[in-house]
């Protein structure tokens, strides 16, 4: 059983939640009388909603890529393991209502910690779909090196902590959650950051 | 005729099917002077839509690993093939709207009954799907087992029976019916479940 | 250039365009005091939409399954080849909206015609994709059978034909224009109908 | 690490903002009272947006295009390319919203320079994309002809500098800003346009 599908279904369902979250943008409405300055005032009150939108698709990034990067080692599916995947997914295709309540209630803990939990879920799938895989090298190569092994788990273990952090957080700062699912995804993409063992 | 682009298509319904579920869960908005604790009573009321939300997503990925596993004993299609698989994706693309109506109606027995016959017009055309297929090895090779045709068609035909009876049910007892839909995708999930014998 | 990617493309847009119809089914509200019954009258109030639905899903199919069979002769793309294509798309993603239209308004001809006329859009591209593909033979096998070349081109223009005329028909007789629209994809799909020569 | 999956995903983005542009376009609702004419009135008011649509979709064409052809000459891809993507992809994701606020507010500025500043990130993101892959020949093929590597960078800074120029007369004068937005796909589109070596 190849992995063909089951990465072009996650590929569908990553490309449409990427894409879902801008449906949440609304267009300004201007009543009678208003005019550009308005929409332009309007369009700066957005700025959080926008800036929720890229945050997440960053992050939603950062999970894509790192759902990817196993596959470079994932070598055969079963049943167990595709549900793994769509329970993955049901986190990830989660995440547009979750980025659209932080975009209207940012100030409430409740927002954030949606948000975390959600990340949370689809860490934690991450997680058992990589251990489920490489475990007794079940669906991956028989020669996958500890060594790789060891880093799939660092990467997903270590985005995990840091939105356990950010949801437990919450409560008592909503900025300081909010400012962790901002850097996140920059942690991960910077070289020095925790990839950087990805590019060799 | 090769299977790629047909299952490119339904895979892409897949996707966007088990995405737009999210679509119908709207961001509570809070009246002035509302605050976090409002916020929260909320989004417990939206419990129901978000149980529904998650359990249609595992009722698609049932249906999706349906799908997948008769197409690794698929080798070529036909016209008529191709026109079952789209009366197939028009019911999966309909359980969008089935699972709103449930989320938001779930104590009446309407929407349990066009849930469950959206489930019933998808399992009867996923049955067409393998019979047509497999029958005289129309679309198979040649060399199919007759052990494994029995088992697809009684994966397809043990859900389609459950389903049945859910909506027959439905009138009688909303709540029996919302439970075997609930449960279905965890007994085909189960190791021990319906499809125990597609690990091998 | 293979063609590969514009497949891919073209498939993403098809199974969009053809969940999207889903989107503008909305759930029945209930005001304070309906029940049950009110829910089950407003369900029927749909079912013009619904058909609508249905029948696009199927419009839809015809165009996916007569740009599918083009590939099954086209080799390679060129600039302009992909740009015939967009235009294509552009017309399919369309649908959505004019099948909303036609499930709101269906008693208006307005309605029919901007449907029949996203249709005959669709059908000249389509036309002009094969025209471009198979004329001296420019993207597909040098030996392409002229007898192929031929049933394709009037598979074509039969939908693009029948389409005109409903668009003609819809200011005298919105119903004929509807039925119309309705029927066209069963004479598509039924055996001795315009792609009976397909199946060799 | 192959191209596949980012292409894949690409597709997936593309495709999917393409055919969302059609959501922001909404069924004109008819009040007690009006008929046929209202409707016909109603859908004429509609072509401001119709036309937003239909010059995005293209607008979109032509960075799938420049993408897809970029992909001709990549072979493979590291941790950074795919950041670039996904931030190429969050400007083509974010066009859906920047077309609907042009379509209802085409008159002023703003919407224009929001429209504008999209697409000038999308094509900042395109040519990191190209700079980072073809420089030093990092993740193409070794033996990538110069005259390949100019044409693409002069294909990709021509939109940028003539996406850059229309935001910047926006405030002066919305009107030229649309139609340089306009006619751009066409200039993209026609043999003798800055496309016309990709033909060879």
């Amino acid at each position: 059983m190849e992995t063909k599908r089951i990465e072009a279904l996650a590929d569908g369902v990553f490309a449409i939640a990427m894409t879902l979250l801008v449906i949440e943008l609304h267009v300004p409405v201007l009543a009678a009388g208003e005019g550009g300055a308005d929409l332009l005032h309007k369009l700066r009150e957005m700025v959080p909603h926008i800036l929720a939108y890229a945050v997440s698709f960053l992050v939603i990034g950062t999970f894509w890529i790192g759902h990817h990067f196993q596959y470079a080692h994932i070598r055969r599916v079963d049943r167990t393991f595709l549900w793994i995947n769509v329970v993955f997914l049901l986190a990830i295709a989660f995440l547009p209502f979750a980025t659209a309540l932080i975009g209207e209630h940012w100030q409430y803990p409740a927002a954030s910690m949606v948000y975390g939990g959600t990340l949370l879920v689809a860490g934690t799938a991450l997680y058992a779909h990589w251990a489920y895989a490489a475990g007794g090298r079940r669906l991956t190569a028989a020669d996958l090196s500890p060594e790789v092994d060891r880093r799939v788990r660092h990467r997903v273990m270590a985005g995990w902590a840091v939105y356990a952090a950010a949801t437990l957080l919450a409560p008592a700062s909503t900025t300081l959650a909010l400012l962790i699912f901002a850097l996140m995804p920059v942690v991960y993409m910077l070289p020095w950051g925790v990839d950087r063992h990805l590019k060799t």
